[in-house]
């Protein structure tokens, strides 16, 4: 395991709320190797005294506030005020931590990968066994992110390059793999014989305060979709890899993403609907509506049709947006109804499907809805009723933060959990074809009330989960 | 409903136990109709009053003690001594009660059954809308099944015979049927491409004591897996009928009885063993042998299987003996494991298959036992663990005998649960080929000491769910 990580972007939101704490986390489960060292990468002008100062106060009041691990990470962080398109200054500067293999993270907004990639090259910081990890976006569109790639390419291997998407070190994404292919009763129906559906879903009650130039150039679908919730469409969707390895799992990950039915002008009005959300009220509080120049979206929802023997027929519906609600992030596999209805109650128009939904936010959870039997105080019928069951492995307590599963990958070098060059470019590949499609047919952004689920014509998108058209929990 | 119970055998065992307390929990729950009155026949020698004052005395200190309705009950009850063999008597005694509908409810050995049928046909209470409930056994082989049914058919039709298995009643049985046909995920795997084997389990800790007389006529096979057993194989085993309705429910379950491969003398000695228990420990408890001049077995464990489409080549084992280390009811069907294993840990060989577990005794559960994947304090490999989830539905505190529920069927007149004439011929004609092919290689009956799982070996016939290889509970 490397024992050096260098941290670009070390005073950002990002490195404040996940990686440090993360970090602490770890040290304190002594994870990590003896010798551990951060290098803490900024613009602000602090000295590492300065540095560790300002980090203490943010962490200390942290969720998991543990002293010892907090000053064991501060004594082990070195700080530097560098402009990462100063090659040369960054050469001057880091090149004293080239004496190990490193890690380094570029916590950084896309623009800074090219020129800091350079200076981590002229450092000699991306040599031998060095690696590289980058946080999503990578690009704005196929071309730029094919840019970024070979950007890349040309200073190190694919092999030791890391592009983080945190929804995969986040445990029910772990569980579904488990589940998947760890069980015959799923690897018996998990194809279009028995599936009828499935939703994604991820919707967020924040708006987009404060970010509104960065999200004025993505909007919903580049920000969300083509990432998170296109990895968690191929991780559902892919064939069965002969291993578990980074490679199996990205081959068949990236066979999903070639296989997505790209969108088309004619379709693009049936199977997708864009909103912008107005002023309304989330959580009993009035907020404004998000305006500006550029047309676009804080809310999509797509019908995706993955083109192969396995799902046709399946439609997989995508919807995320702003201002939603409540928070919510699901996946939801809805199993078809069984063949023929015996039962008198509940009728069949009342029975419940079968169902695998697996929520990451606001809990991590896996629940399998099935049908059982009441043992009712009056008999006569049989009585069926919905029943939701518990599938979270994990006890309750252990809770990680999906970040801390991935540095540790990160730093031993394992890649499963990372999106490869080629996933990147397939998936901007289905999603460019849909802004295209939107440009052509000149798809019109329809408003919404902030606090509502967008545009009333995106009601066919949504799942049923939302609207207690829902299993019950068991009592247990 | 039907008001009259006429119960036959009113100071057995069986109504002591479970039909006279079965009644009290009936009408402190109101489910039985505002006349509702019992007329108990025995052979003691009571007055209403003194009949009553014995029966108080047994149900006074049961479980469910209830003055209101226990004094409810006896005031619904009146009592004659009879001698079932006497028509006569039995026509001048009770054609008083042949002024409403009625249930016979033959709670007596089986040689009374065609006796006891003339005697109620005199006392005209087969007329009409009446019904006759008879306990098992239904004879001693086919020939002798086949009597007692002509003899039954030619006193009333075969849709106002009511025969008991009890193990019907029983809540997991409901909840099987619930889940094998209200759920998708069950559909899609109920057959030979993706269940291994099915072990159906019946083990007592009680020996023969008392009953030396009747079990030396009968033995382990014809005691238990003629009705009880067969009855489990028959609902697991069914095809989907087209409606729950008792013919459409017994239709199937008579194609699977006639499917059943007959034994052979060849083949028997592969595909059972019989035990007989001698002296050991139970309990922590010194028991002496069964003794008896006869060569009949307390322990069988066979290896049946089924010819159709659905079911060849998957193996039914069934196992029951007396004077075993443990009470356990319990069906598991054990799903093959999945095609190909891509996890590291557990092994290949350590994973545990997907299984159903169905429990009758001591607890009525039924529960799913799957892969789940353990977010482990120290990564790297993806780690599973097996889980085990309840899928009793019932609320805990309401549990019934399974007698409350057949008399409340029988009483509304509805055949569902209770076996029909073809079944029970069906599975004498099985029975029937195991018994001769026993005879014919004379296969031995080994010895086992009480206390212990029976023969050595008849160790492959055992369930694995017995020796620890189980999913873990799941904590809640």
């Amino acid at each position: 395991m490397h024992d050096t990580l260098l941290l670009f972007g070390a005073t950002g939101d990002l490195s404040q709320r996940y990686l440090f704490p993360s970090l602490q986390h770890l040290l304190r489960d002594r994870l990590l190797p003896p010798d551990f060292r951060v290098v803490a990468v900024g613009r602000s002008d602090y000295d590492d005294g300065g540095f560790q100062a300002w980090l203490r106060e943010r962490l200390a009041n942290g969720d998991s506030r543990d002293d010892t691990a907090l000053e064991d990470l501060l004594r082990r962080t070195h700080y530097h005020a560098l402009d990462l398109n100063d090659a040369e200054a960054m050469a001057a500067t880091l090149s004293q931590y080239a004496d190990r293999p490193s890690v380094s993270y570029l916590s950084t907004p896309p623009d800074l990968f090219a020129p800091a990639t350079r200076g981590l090259k002229a450092a000699g910081l991306l040599e031998g066994e060095s690696r590289l990890v980058l946080e999503k976006p990578i690009g704005h569109d196929l071309a730029s992110a094919r840019e970024i790639n070979a950007t890349l390419k040309a200073a190190l291997d694919e092999s030791r390059i890391f592009r983080i998407d945190h929804y995969l070190g986040k445990a029910p994404v772990q569980n579904l793999l488990a589940l998947r292919f760890g069980n015959t009763l799923m690897e018996a129906v998990w194809h279009n014989r028995w599936i009828e559906s499935v939703d994604i879903l991820v919707a967020e009650t924040a708006g987009v305060d404060g970010r509104e130039g960065y999200y004025a150039n993505y909007g919903a679908l580049r920000d969300m979709v083509q990432n998170h919730m296109l990895q968690l469409l191929a991780l559902i969707a892919m064939e069965p890899p002969s291993a578990l390895d980074a490679d199996s799992i990205r081959d068949e990950k990236r066979k999903v993403l070639r296989s997505l039915r790209p969108m088309t002008p004619a379709d693009v009005g049936k199977h997708s609907v864009r909103g912008r959300y107005e002023a309304g009220v989330v959580d009993g509080e009035a907020v404004r509506g998000f305006k500006h120049d550029s047309e676009v979206e804080t809310f999509v929802a797509l019908r995706a049709h993955i083109d192969n023997w396995r799902w046709s027929g399946v439609p997989f519906r995508i919807v995320t947006g702003k201002r939603m609600p409540s928070r919510a992030t699901e996946v939801v596999v809805s199993f078809k109804p069984v063949s023929h209805w015996v039962f008198e109650r509940p009728s069949k128009e009342r029975a419940r499907s079968n169902r695998l939904r697996m929520r990451l936010q606001p809990e991590e959870t896996i629940e399998l809805g099935l049908m059982g039997s009441l043992a009712a105080p009056e008999w006569g019928a049989t009585e069926l009723q919905p029943m939701s069951l518990d599938l979270s492995m994990s006890p309750a307590p252990i809770r990680r933060i999906a970040y801390e599963r991935l540095l540790i990958d990160a730093l031993k070098g394992d890649q499963t959990l990372f999106v490869r060059d080629d996933e990147v470019e397939a998936a901007w590949h289905w999603i460019d074809s849909i802004s295209d499609a939107w440009r052509q047919a000149q798809t019109p952004v329809q408003p919404y009330p902030a606090g509502s689920w967008g545009p009333p014509a995106a009601v066919d998108f949504l799942p049923a989960t939302l609207f207690g058209n829902g299993h019950k929990k068991k009592a247990s």
